[in-house]
């Protein structure tokens, strides 16, 4: 770092069961330096939380520690109990946790929230959240916002306030499916080049599966290509299509989403484009994702929590 | 076999993906001797179908030999082409094709069913199908039949012929959910004994998603747990009620099956009950299953192809 890089102040942790992403941020939210680690909480390396946190921090400083994610999780360093339903900001600082590591760096982890109306439970998204309302403020207001990923998270944002959300299994049923079913006889391990026609062919059947739902058009994978009307190739897009269809005409079906207020897409890019595709076959509009919004959320965070000492402005 | 056995006049084999069932028949379909073996046609011992098939029918006579199932199949020992719907037990017969092992036994091979409709099909189920109506002659004229498994098939029955059918990926679903999600965390390998309550409270979850599907609920499995409300044992029942329920929702939204019209199963008779006891939160009939379709089924589609000799009565 030269001098016109401002100072660090924060050392922001996304800590989930599969990989681990540090941020070096300054002022305002800046990510300095970002490294990705794959010890997630169920890959740690020998040594494990301690000395994943070494391995990943080596040569940053002496900074205050904020981690949001499954590292607060029964399975991780330290259960947080989760903040209920309606939830602020502030609500989720009242109730960080610290954990400290055998080399002396002091860790917060950020709870995560549960919803009581339907049992409900999530962990990390709601620091992305509250980064992504940072980033857009007009959505703090009313908005639904979408967080696409192995659990996705349908959520409903009033007054600053997260006021209902609910989790669909789209990406985790993708991939048991993918792998261990017989939905991916024939197939190799990895996944062939994006085919949007196959995609969108599955969210079509999806869609058109209207009460009865897609689950019922599961086996279609299968049997589209043993009567020679999909390639085998086809397979995964057509199934991805099929998955995130229903995962978007069982949203309209609950009333989560309706055709008049476009969803706010938080999360990976790539993914995000994918539900953007499947979006404009039900004629619904979505935004695309704002970038940097989990580095953010924990700035947002540490700064309620009173982390970040001489801040100067935001 | 003594004197009062009457004579053996065909081998039927039930010949599926991961078992081997093996039927030496008397007159009428009366089954004189039957043996299961692990051969499935994904689980062959050395020396292949061949060798299955003679280690299987060891000391049995030389008898015309009829196959089921998925030995017909693309990875079976031989591919034989599908019947389209309407089917009848004729057009079956008449597409029956023919395999010769090493050994010098001819096995003649039922071909599947395939909808065209919708793509769907079935190998196998047709036999039980047929055995199950010479059982029941009543379930010829006009009938709804569920034959539940890795892969439910629904079907319709007119005038003695198959008319439709679609299939239901549930059974599948719940192993690979159970064994390879995160919703079977924490568990054994093993299923603990049935939780009734468990159970249909899965399946009541199904039925309330209404419209918008049981697969916004999955995530449910899991988070009853995490917020102590579900006892972690109960997980496998709660969420096969919750598949089985939304397998039955489903059919209810398709117009599959309505509360006037009695629902007859077919197959196993534990896995049958499941669907008796989730049918009861609906307001459905299931009638049981009767007893050796399979077996009847065979036998059935033996004659009417006159593979058995000097028949004296029926």
């Amino acid at each position: 770092m030269n001098e016109s890089t401002p100072p660090p102040r924060l050392i922001g942790l996304d800590w989930g069961t599969t990989g681990l992403r540090a941020y070096l941020m300054g002022e305002g939210g800046r990510v300095l330096e970002s490294r990705e680690r794959p010890w997630g909480i169920r890959h740690l390396p020998a040594g494990g939380f301690d000395a994943a946190l070494d391995g990943t921090l080596a040569g940053w400083p002496d900074l205050p520690v904020l981690a949001s994610g499954m590292v607060g999780s029964r399975g991780g360093w330290r259960e947080v109990p989760y903040v209920e339903l309606p939830a602020t900001i502030d609500a989720v600082v009242l109730a960080l946790d610290v954990v400290d590591s055998a080399s002396g760096r002091r860790v917060h982890l950020v709870p995560g929230l549960r919803n009581t109306t339907v049992a409900d439970v999530m962990r990390g998204e709601e620091t992305e959240i509250f980064g992504a309302l940072a980033l857009q403020p007009v959505l703090a207001g009313r908005s639904a916002l979408l967080l696409p990923g192995t659990h996705s998270k349908w959520v409903n944002v009033l007054h600053g306030r997260v006021v209902d959300f609910a989790t669909a299994m789209t990406g985790e049923l993708y991939t048991v499916l993918r792998h261990h079913s017989i939905l991916g006889a024939g197939l190799g391990k990895d996944d062939p080049p994006f085919d949007q026609d196959a995609f969108l062919r599955g969210v079509q059947s999806a869609r058109d599966s209207g009460a009865s739902g897609a689950l019922s058009r599961l086996f279609s994978s299968r049997a589209l290509v043993l009567t020679g009307e999909l390639a085998l190739p086809a397979v995964p897009d057509y199934l991805s299509g099929l998955l995130i269809g229903e995962e978007l005409r069982g949203a309209i079906a609950a009333g989560r989403i309706n055709t008049s207020t476009p969803l706010q897409l938080i999360g990976n890019p790539v993914l995000c484009r994918r539900y953007v595709v499947a979006a404009s076959c039900f004629e619904l509009g979505m935004a695309l994702p704002p970038r940097g919004a989990a580095a953010l959320g924990l700035w947002q965070i540490a700064r309620a929590a009173g982390l970040i000492p001489h801040v100067e402005s935001d």
